[in-house]
């Protein structure tokens, strides 16, 4: 049974409408008059870490994809769930005090979970729930409406060219390491996103597969303009602004950047909003009826890559 | 770094009062007027199932293990997410065919999780998060008293036996296998005692050990009588009711029966609701002022054993 297939008969199970039919970053339960957000994500040594990545960078990473599905929800957390493999090792302290760092960074409540070991030799595997209270309208990926424009948060590919310069052992500046080993999550844009959009989702798995998720999941054709994909002074120092260069920044995935849909006519507040934080919005595409992704750039239509980003979901 | 050490690391972070400090069976967080309830087991292939159980008992087991914290705080369940290390194989259909049969059992939403790839020959992880929601008051491991009776719910030391009859491969009665395998968490019970308890706990990891982590969160001494530990008549028939029996009984954990304190003005009252909901609640000890366990059978004081039960925590 291949993940496709898993998950296909995991979503069978999961008729809650909180669950959102497992298509969504995180189950959306009411309780009582709040609507809670819940998520929870794993991450295996050697799979979604690098084995020689510090351990603090690991507790952050872990802390901050589960709080960018609440980021993409527009919630605020309020509380997490410890699941850690021990390997009884100096590890697990550096572990523990990289938790305290990002648990206090983002003002995260850990709340409880569970400790076990592993057999010797077995690769770490490493989950976390986070929890979150959002506000009356909790976005989701499939409200993007023909006419929206797609607008992502941030700048993308610098946590990609990360990792290809951390696999390489080549020296690298500091910033696209950075975003790689401790992404942050867009918790603040994503709570005063929330009443401004029509659909919302992190990028974690590439801006062109994600993008292309939401749109099937709103039922609608997303056309994307290449040219206009947020790269830093740091991309494009390593990698230039060529076509290549950006189809690389498109597909690379661990962004933790929002990707979001809005109706044109709420363009200067969203835009007046990215000064008010700090952290800028940029137009990449429009929604459009019909079906699928569309690339272009100034010179024209841009064929599809044949790997738009990681299938193994978010 | 040990386990002690970690989870103490772990407490040292774990400050809201949400977190009961780490020592209850599951977070407890207030959420509008609803008290939610959190917890989240993992189970590692090899180390808390046998690598050749059937993959549907080991999908009921990682639900009712959960559902077991929250039968412990009253707590009626409303949803889960699952951490699944995939496999590619027919394990994960089998799995996937017994989480259903799970979660159909205790009317359990699925709402969502996430799903990883592990490398090739890691041993399988798999985590739940189980949500639900108390009632006003929600009984802690901590609330004892002196004077109040000790009991626990149904029957001790048949998932012991079953494991040991397992391991052995031995002809064995279905009765503990299926109690080793297919533990029945306490909802209903939990829900109904939750009112009448002055402290409530699972019995998982052995209930001579659960009692002393009762007894010491409650700063009381706990005096348990051996001979009042409820036997089924399928343990009495492979054992027998020897001191040896009933010790080995006590000590073996998976139980996942209620452990709960009362004052002795309730007894009638705890007795009428096992009437009714057809599971018999045992009185097996009593709390005084002090600290400790103690254990004592018709023949007078017995021994504490030299292990009270697995220490890998609950």
């Amino acid at each position: 049974m291949n993940e496709a297939a898993f998950i296909a008969a995991l979503r069978a199970l999961a008729t809650d409408p909180a669950a959102r039919g497992l298509t969504d970053d995180a189950a959306v339960l009411a309780v009582g008059d709040t609507n809670l957000v819940l998520t929870h994500d794993m991450i295996v040594k050697g799979v979604h870490y690098l084995p020689n990545d510090p351990p603090a960078d690991v507790a952050w990473k872990l802390v901050a994809v589960n709080l960018s599905d609440l980021a993409a929800k527009g919630a605020r957390p309020v509380g997490a769930l410890l699941g850690y493999a021990l390997g009884g090792d100096s590890w697990d302290r550096a572990f523990v005090a990289g938790l305290a760092t990002a648990l206090a960074a983002f003002g995260l409540p850990l709340l409880g979970g569970d400790t076990v070991a592993m057999p010797a030799g077995a690769p770490r595997a490493l989950g976390l729930t986070a929890i979150g209270e959002a506000g009356t309208e909790v976005p989701a990926r499939g409200g993007a409406q023909a006419g929206d424009l797609l607008w992502v948060s941030g700048a993308i590919g610098d946590a990609g060219l990360g990792l290809e310069l951390l696999r390489e052992g080549r020296d690298a500046p500091a910033g696209p390491i950075e975003r790689y080993r401790n992404p942050r999550p867009r918790l603040e844009a994503g709570q005063r996103l929330a009443p401004l959009v029509t659909a919302m989702m992190d990028v974690s798995d590439g801006l062109l597969i994600d993008a292309g998720r939401m749109a099937a999941a709103s039922d609608a054709a997303v056309t994307i303009a290449l040219d206009a994909a947020p790269l830093s002074p740091d991309y494009l120092d390593a990698r230039g602004g060529t076509r290549e260069a950006r189809l690389a920044a498109v597909t690379a995935g661990d962004d933790y950047e929002l990707l979001f849909a809005a109706r044109p006519g709420d363009a200067a507040q969203i835009l007046s909003l990215a000064d008010e934080i700090g952290l800028p919005f940029s137009r990449i595409g429009r929604f459009e009826s019909g079906d699928g992704l569309t690339l272009a750039d100034a010179g024209g239509a841009v064929p599809l890559p044949p790997r738009l980003g990681f299938e193994h979901g978010g």
